[in-house]
């Protein structure tokens, strides 16, 4: 089977019950102030397999109300987040916890970690941050970044932030992922190649992440598979009724969808410049 | 027929030309340097109505190169740009050109126009520039923004950048589009509701527009007609064969492809509040 | 007698006063949760000349608390703050308020007006937002920009935010003055030649300052009165006491103080790009 | 004697000179194409102390050019200091060069080094760079970031870009250090603790230092000394004839100089929410 491409343990342990019975996966959820909080623990390598995540502890967190229109967040949802940070962090009992935020602060959807990192109280001395940048910025793979720092700062717990990829449009911004187990490679936008986690920083490593993009070929994939459902097969020629249900299937929670190449900063950067310096020369020759 | 969403004329032309024979509409084209250039001129309603364009001259510049690696751009290309742009605009005889700089600084595809703007030299008493931000930013719609300044600073021309949406993830930022005719409601991303042109502002507006995003139904459906082009429509349901399929279309010159809301910004600001409090929370329980 | 460098009414009618009987200016304070607050009116063209500031309303809030450390302001200051405005624009029963960032973005001490425009809440339809640049990067005069905004938005009221000229540094950054007067030309960091009030606007234009810089021949002249009098003018020559006193009297409440010129942005900007491009030859000789 | 604050060994070796004869200090010069350069070599302890710089070569370029105005430099400058950076880098046949941008990105004239590693060309695989932030937005010293980062990254030399202090106001951005020593603690915009050099990083480390501020106790103390040579003492009590000698000595080439507290961007940060949210306030009370 083509491997989905989803940086949640919700979504991938959503996607393998529907083909396997699932052995060494547990799940539990609970439900609070319209909150909706899933667990995922991979017990074993059985789950591991199955999943296509990590051993450790997945902990997502549905934020209805960040749908909602406005700048502020619902204070319910914020009080969920911690309480459920501090219930992985605490045992550590740490006396300074490294903010990493991952991601390229120059592409919007890849701009979680960075954005974070600039709001971490660093006048509190338990806490301290770090924004490596993006291997095409510093010409510097971010885990060798982080793996100095961590060996100079020697945090008792890493926190990393980064934007994740979803399955679903529906999750864009409005679902938190807390791991136990690092970063796998490849997460987010663009590719991060090796791993963020304890084995290679000697801390406890927690990654926060929010889907902030979905693959476009997922986005494709599945609105197919959706049309089948919905037309039995047969319809798929009939265009007009075939675009009504994608428009209708890609009306997302906010705004229109855009597909977009994961370098667009780069590509804008150069095409801006040109046209930049054509109109500069036109001004000195009128 | 449903409308394919593009801001490009040729793209527009193409397509109708494959339903209907074209009236009112007539295309020229040159090669130089490798740089290819298609003009599109509409000459009367006939010819606007089968093309969904406003009467007049639409310029479109395909800069292969812009494809290669590397920051720095041919000058070639450039070249043919400022020739171009100077045959629309020198007839003109301009005193004083307004460079508008379009769109959302801080949603990387949408930020072409200010960034060309940051670079427009200023210190040559023909050019001043402005970047009217968007409605969401300021309050103010941008039209009304340019409509007041222009009023006041009455130049001879007005140049307006804006990013644009393209049919074909192959033209993003290596195709340019001039046209003499304004910029039409609803273009590139998000909503910009009033027409910016030689009647609102009361002299030529030449618009310079770059595709940069790619609507996301015009893939999906654009890729089912591949698609059943390919497969001859009974091979839909193989799911490993289809997606091999999708893979190969969705891959484009420039990393991978992502699919975002076009509200990406003010989302992403909220959620990263609330997970920096809730690390600033955090801080001070350990 | 020479002109002290000073956009504070409060100011200018304390260094008046110690010359003259001040008639046609009204003084009146009071202080509430440590925050004291001093209103200086100007009533005809005798106090306008001897103070060097136009009729109207001038109110000064002296924020002790913002010399505290830490981001977080005391919620009182800022219930003074709302209600002094208050007072001044209820009056005009607003339905539309056009908040205007003065100044320029790149240089610190005089971003305050854009930052405070980032902020507004543009979702209330009563509120909307403009930071017109400045001279050097628009090439477009920023009261132009206002006139012509204005004129198309129409809004009841103006309230413009800038960056000013203290005479102490005492006063950076924690001192507020609101005037319904308009801003006078030449204020703050850099020159903006004309007014920006009733007159050029057509409505109430509310100015809120923030004195962010002090003048470099202020700081050095009232260094020296202040040296003469602790010294009785014939200890100037002893090198080490004079200097002595001078670091004690440029201690600020926050870090050391520096001195710059006012277009540093321009002048890093090319030597920056001459050190980056110096250093990229260098790694194509290696 | 106080101690004059300027990280130029040059001005050092002036001053020094001005009192006693200097041993251990070498001191060359050539011109070429208008810029002058200056080598300052201190050779054994006894310069160290005189001069108040460590043992090592300091390399002084002056750029009259860059006092022109306009965004362009001139390239000869540039080709002078491309020169003698290859000089002191070539003889280590580097094959990977770490550029570290120190300063502080949101303080303009600390923003030299940040804005420098941002116009490295990374896709160079000699280069690399990293610019780590301030202890007051990472809660880390610099040191330590760099430190780890050099462990990791090994590179075969660092060069550090600062933004220096000079005792004069015409060397701010006309004059490039060139020095092969390290950087000393306290340079440059607030306070870095510790050195960044051979012994602490392990690799050669060559300082790319532009003077951007004057200490403003400098500014005043080396005013009194100018106004006293040129007055004879007496005449510092003629208020206007004090006041029109310091206009003319303040006069850089840049703008008009201010002066304003190091930390001015954390102080504008605080006060530019009160004020925006007073005005949101104010928003939903009309």
């Amino acid at each position: 089977m083509f491997s989905v491409r989803t940086d949640l343990a919700l979504e991938a342990a959503v996607l393998s019950d529907k083909n396997d019975s699932l052995s060494g996966v547990e799940i539990d959820e609970y439900e609070k102030d319209g909150t909706r909080v899933t667990k995922v623990k991979i017990t074993n390598a059985d789950g591991e397999k199955q999943i296509g995540k990590k051993i450790g502890n997945y902990i997502t967190i549905e934020c209805d109300s960040l749908r909602d229109a406005g700048d502020i967040y619902d204070r319910n949802t914020k009080g969920i987040f911690t309480h459920e940070l501090e219930k992985i962090i605490k045992p550590h009992k740490p006396k300074s916890i490294l903010v990493v935020g991952l991601g390229n602060r120059y592409i919007t959807p890849d701009s979680l970690g960075p954005r974070v990192t600039e709001n971490i109280d660093v006048s509190n001395p338990i806490l301290c941050c770090i924004s490596p940048g993006v291997l095409g910025i510093t010409g510097i793979e971010s885990i060798k970044i982080v793996e100095g720092v961590c060996a100079k700062v020697k945090p008792d717990v890493v926190v990393a932030i980064d934007a994740l990829a979803s399955r679903s449009m529906y999750r864009i911004c409005t679902t938190i992922q807390l791991a136990d187990t690092g970063i796998m490679p490849g997460s987010g936008v663009g590719n991060r190649q090796r791993a963020l986690n304890r084995e290679t920083l000697g801390v406890p490593v927690i990654v926060v992440g929010v889907p902030t993009v979905v693959d476009a070929s997922t986005v494709v994939n599945d609105s197919i598979e959706h049309i089948m459902d919905e037309t039995k097969d047969n319809m798929l020629s009939d265009e007009d009724k075939r675009y009504t249900i994608i428009k209708k299937l890609l009306s997302p929670y906010f705004g229109e969808l855009i597909v977009t190449p994961s370098q667009i900063d780069s590509v804008i950067t150069k095409v801006s410049n040109l046209i930049a310096d054509g109109i500069n020369d036109l001004g000195n020759k009128c």
